[in-house]
């Protein structure tokens, strides 16, 4: 009777929690004057196959569809949006502002912050290969956690630059054919013993030893940092040339979003992918773009441990399923009175409910207490009039049923 | 570059379009007291083939995963609710009243209609066997549909009774194992020729024929109705005691919900199931449940249809999207102190937008009018002051940049 490994039931409360990180999310998306779009969560295999090499399937939740069909529950949103971007950019201005919050899923191992689920907020910003679009990204990732309340003493974007180290590697004359695995070992660097690295780098040792110990400048990222310090956000960033983000596909800028402490995965990654589109597409489509995704397994651990984040949050959370009035039925030849009520509060957009069989009093008052609801009404003697006692204060007053609405719009 | 057959991509007007009718679900469903939760997309195989048999895996997208699991995506969220229930149902009060916006998945032949997925509201009210439940979720249901402005006179709501069609194949003595074809035949008698369904229901055919012609009366429906004309939703219901529903696990009331017109498939359907928690869960919990399911397929191809109902949903989609305020940089020079500001009007919740790049002051004033921005704001000559526009009225006025957002505040 358990969910498959790696997968999530959501219980009321988790549910409303997740959804309170995606209305934020979408809140400050929006914000930005992002608009929601969406995927399929199957396609075809050859999608990501052709992204991310052949290696990728291994991680895949991939089969033969029964119209042998090669097809995979999608990993991540990236091929989908260039997928759809390509068929239909022309009906759109540019830049193309998007987010997604898409549920992506890999076979692995299953970690800390790493399920085989997860939902993840993708924000891209397509035709645009202005810096300002950088700006315009990294900003959003920070005000994404900003809006949750955290602050630059809790959070960090670490940010680089794909094309210093491309530069680099140009200026030395090292084959194209090379990079790709180079920067791998540069961006694992950090994690493996310094001379383990020496060894892979062989004469590059030195140079990149030099950029990673702080020798490295970049006027790219010191521009962009003053960018995000006119926004008020520098302090959120940190340039760290030791960035270089696994994926092949960046081009420019790169970052990653921490908790300071270190203690988790990264919050958020992303960058500049100005080829992407147009491989993706068979060169039918080119377009530069930047973008970034956040999951919300990571993000939910952080806010979690963060208690001055987590309580406004889960103040929100509990407001989402209170209840405005509850009827409590004292005596049950009042009943088909109390339906009609029920149904004309609903239909003036309060959240209502009652018992629907008999119920001791008390009971139903305690109901009406476990639901949060602020105003009780009750149907007993009084009728025609209503006794309305306020949950919190207990104030109670009886009013004629032909006035309980206008009264509870004052209450309420 | 396509998706899928069956499967749809979101662009962002579907996307809003999608939202809006999942915003006006959750309204409705929380002014109910219903409260949300969700599971995964990919649940063991054995769970479906548990409540439906094994012919179900020939509809399903189903596979061996990578740990030699027998897994399927969700072709419904019933089996899934049935585990989670009997899982974690001491932790509730009953009864549990319980929504879900789950995406399901079928391999079908794909039909107006009906795609190989979509989005499926379930409601579920589960441990109550008060014939008030069933008037709770039926009344749900139709305010579900009076929320977009449907009125009785666009659709309906079928009502039946299984346990009336029980009650006679018992009276007359037909043996429980021939019960379930029979039914069948009913549900489909609307559908075949009369001849067909007289033959395939053999001595029944007079009996049932005169019932289906109007000669049954059901007194547990006709208290329903009642019900819901205390309610004031008698008009939304018709009893009609063709429709059995072709699921078995239903025990007691049916119900369908259909365009008047009956140009469309089932908008809506559910009824009790009072042993499906304990049949999935092996006899370990046993809760009696009511519930229903709501595609958004359908209902989004009648809203679409009926422009009284679509039009004021459009202007809601429309507003999504829509910016406060557009940022129209007038001289370069002035881009720092624009981008300084954009930081301070998005913090105050505004919807912000402007053009990373220089652009011609014409063409930035046509995206803030394609972007819907109320204020247009220009950042030149003027400053310190900065020039606001109504987009609306096309009134203009000067203000101090240190006084903007004070005057913002009275204007949006």
């Amino acid at each position: 009777m358990q969910p498959l490994p790696g997968f999530r039931d959501f219980l009321p409360t988790d549910c409303a929690f997740r959804n309170a990180i995606f209305a934020r999310w979408r809140e400050v998306c929006r914000g930005y004057g992002f608009v929601e779009w969406d995927s399929p969560v199957l396609e075809p295999t050859a999608l990501y196959r052709k992204k991310s090499g052949p290696e990728i399937v291994a991680q895949l939740f991939n089969f033969i569809d029964k119209g042998e069909r090669e097809v995979a529950m999608r990993p991540e949103l990236t091929p989908s949006l260039a997928r759809v971007v390509a068929e239909h950019e022309r009906a759109f201005r540019k830049p193309l502002k998007w987010f997604s919050i898409p549920q992506c899923f890999r076979y692995e191992k299953q970690q800390r912050g790493r399920l085989r689920e997860h939902f993840q907020l993708n924000c891209d910003l397509i035709g645009d290969d202005a810096a300002a679009a950088e700006g315009e990204i990294i900003a959003l990732a920070i005000d994404l956690l900003r809006a949750f309340g955290f602050t630059a003493k809790q959070v960090v974007v670490r940010l680089s630059d794909r094309e210093f180290w491309t530069d680099l590697l140009r200026t030395r004359n090292v084959p194209e054919e090379q990079w790709s695995e180079l920067l791998q070992v540069i961006d694992k660097s950090e994690r493996e013993p310094r001379e383990t690295t020496a060894v892979k780098l062989g004469d590059l040792a030195d140079p990149v030893f030099q950029v990673l110990e702080g020798g490295g400048r970049s006027e790219k990222l010191e521009a962009l940092v003053g960018q995000l310090e006119l926004r008020g956000l520098a302090d959120f960033v940190q340039v760290d040339l030791s960035i270089v983000r696994g994926l092949a596909y960046y081009t420019g800028v790169v970052f990653e979003v921490f908790d300071r402490a270190g203690k988790l995965r990264a919050i958020a990654g992303g960058g500049r992918y100005d080829n992407l589109i147009s491989h993706l597409s068979d060169g039918l489509v080119s377009l530069p773009a930047v973008g970034f995704a956040m999951g919300d397994v990571v993000l939910g651990e952080l806010i979690k441990e963060t208690p001055e984040v987590f309580a406004p949050l889960a103040h929100v959370v509990s407001q989402q399923s209170a209840l405005d009035i509850y009827l409590v039925i004292a005596k049950e030849e009042r009943r088909p009175d109390a339906l009609r009520q029920v149904q004309q509060l609903r239909d003036h957009g309060w959240r209502v409910d009652f018992s629907l069989g008999p119920a001791k009093v008390g009971k139903q008052f305690q109901s009406a207490e476990a639901m949060s609801a602020r105003i009780a009404l009750l149907y007993g003697d009084e009728w025609p009039q209503v006794k309305i006692k306020q949950m919190t204060s207990g104030d109670q007053e009886l009013v004629a049923a032909e006035h309980l609405n206008d009264r509870l719009r004052q209450l309420l």
